[in-house]
């Protein structure tokens, strides 16, 4: 089959690759309908997370089951499935508690010796516990398709955000980063009941879709002015929910200074070098909590596919450029140069 | 009046200062009946905290209202009061929500231009909102006021970091730190239900306390070793619930380590160093949580008291030395030496 694989930093190809295929009972082999290409991808793209030459690459992408092993229980050839971005028994205690990321047999798409999402088909380890089963008729749905993939990472993940920052009904939100996460936090805040959503962002594309999400204030600065803009918007308090969307010293230096005491900062940005930004003493002075990590957002999707699916929520418009398989490394470009902010794979 | 002031690093003495008097119609002025000394005023006593020459020192305290301004509705002249470690004015919106270490004209005993604890008596700002009537006959009760004056400080202070860490009825705990916050925090999570306490320490007569206070385990090691020892004890897991009760970047750092994943470290030892000690990176991937701060213990006053009172909690093992107000450097030097664990002073 064909599949994208990383060479070296900035080299992305699309080649032939040995067709997936059962190889433990609890497995199943799955078609790819939709995949992306996530923000986080990009830290390899750019060398910033090592690689091995060849490695396969995507960890977001929803299909039709094709081939179950033996073992597998709950899915069948044909069924339209979404994968979570990492597989999870099911089963053990991190599980059963929702912790599917911390699963004792867990592993993210693309490690070394696994399929990765952006590609034609995928081995998927551990299938009755990882894949969540879709209505058979979103197949043909092409926007709701789009919808659904977002469930496999950052609908899910701006989720998680927000529960972290403990948004509740009601609640004053501040979101750092538009990038797609981000802004999936605005629309999962949104659904949480959320009363004032502020978006930091200064790209107007994507704080139009901010707004669009549910955002009722857009702060455009950054740094020092950034956090005179939020407490300006707040009474001079700050925001009782937080969310920090992006990973840098910066954008952690301004969820902490944007916090309201005694509120909460949701962090799913993966840290590179947002510790530096976690000023210890100002988070101690004022009681602001710290909550988040990689999204377990398997334990999620039941919770969130009702209202993608009834249209209660659309996540699609992260989505603003499509490529075919073959296109990829151009859709990793077009995100690098941040003319994409989201990029979509047809296979 | 006698009153403790601090000099230079080291240089402590107790000497005559001008009398308290109401000076704004929302203060009373309060004989000190038990003060003690704090773990953290020894970070003033050894110059890591900046003091000016002949400031006064000391935050926790318990005595009799001598005198009361206009506006003051709650106390009178006689009655027995304990203060909380901060005060606050009861009324604005974090002490409304019971945030009272963030009141907007809430203030550190000791401040410049303020009395301060280890002293004979002391002028309380805005007393209705910050002081909390005891019952009468304490005031005989010598054991019982040693109990209840851990309410200024370390008893609610453990207790702050037991709910930052989410202990629960059935909890499995873990306490970084055996002083007297640790200990205060071990009773603080056997109280809330927890059923398994850990307790990290190696001096023998602070971790006996410990297991009178309900630790159901002693981990001596320190570092990896203890990273190791506290794995052992959960199932390699590590504790859901962890106290970080000193502040330094080992202390930190052990507390991710020892934190299972999804779970939370409640951070109520003031920052030295241990900022360094947080490794983002491992909290985002086992999703640990990080909260607390400086407690809001005048909050917490009213539901510990009924428990200290009829002898549920009996926080009073932390004090080992007694001295009168003149001995108050003697108690600082013995504290420093940590030939003490925790020094009461009777004026």
């Amino acid at each position: 089959m064909r599949a994208t694989t990383i060479h070296a930093p900035y080299d992305m190809r699309v080649e032939e690759v040995p067709d997936p295929k059962v190889e433990q009972p609890t497995d199943a082999v799955l078609r790819v309908l939709r995949a992306c290409i996530c923000g986080s991808d990009l830290w390899a793209y750019r060398g910033e997370a090592a690689r091995q030459k060849g490695q396969r690459i995507g960890h977001e992408f929803l299909g039709i089951v094709e081939e179950t092993g033996s073992d597998v229980r709950g899915f069948q050839a044909g069924d339209l499935v979404v994968a979570p971005f990492m597989w999870s028994d099911g089963v053990c205690d991190y599980c059963t508690e929702g912790l599917t990321t911390s699963c004792v047999h867990g592993g993210f798409w693309g490690a070394v010796g696994h399929d990765g999402g952006q590609g034609e088909a995928v081995r998927v380890p551990h299938a009755d516990g990882t894949l969540v089963k879709l209505p058979a008729d979103a197949a043909s749905d092409d926007h709701l398709l789009s919808a659904l993939l977002t469930l496999s990472d950052v609908m899910g993940t701006g989720h998680h955000a927000a529960l972290g920052a403990g948004v509740r009904e009601g609640s004053t939100v501040a979101v750092v980063g538009d990038g797609a996460v981000g802004l999936c936090a605005v629309l999962a805040a949104k659904r949480l009941g959320a009363e004032r959503i502020i978006a930091l962002g200064r790209h107007q594309v994507r704080t139009d879709i901010a707004r669009r999400f549910g955002a009722t204030d857009v702060v455009a600065e950054r740094g020092e002015e950034a956090v005179e803009a939020v407490r300006n918007l707040t009474r001079g308090q700050g925001a009782m929910c937080v969310v920090e969307a992006v990973g840098t010293e910066q954008s952690m230096s301004t969820a902490v200074n944007i916090t309201r005491d005694g509120g909460a900062i949701g962090f799913v940005g993966v840290p590179h070098g947002s510790g530096t930004g976690l000023d210890l003493g100002v988070m101690f002075d004022r009681n602001i909590a710290l909550r988040g990590g990689v999204a377990p957002v398997r334990t999620y999707i039941p919770e969130l596919l009702p209202d993608v699916l009834d249209g209660t929520i659309d996540p699609s418009p992260v989505f603003d450029l499509t490529v075919g398989l073959e296109e990829v490394p151009e859709g990793y470009k077009a995100m690098d140069a941040r003319t994409a902010l989201k990029v979509l794979v047809k296979p």
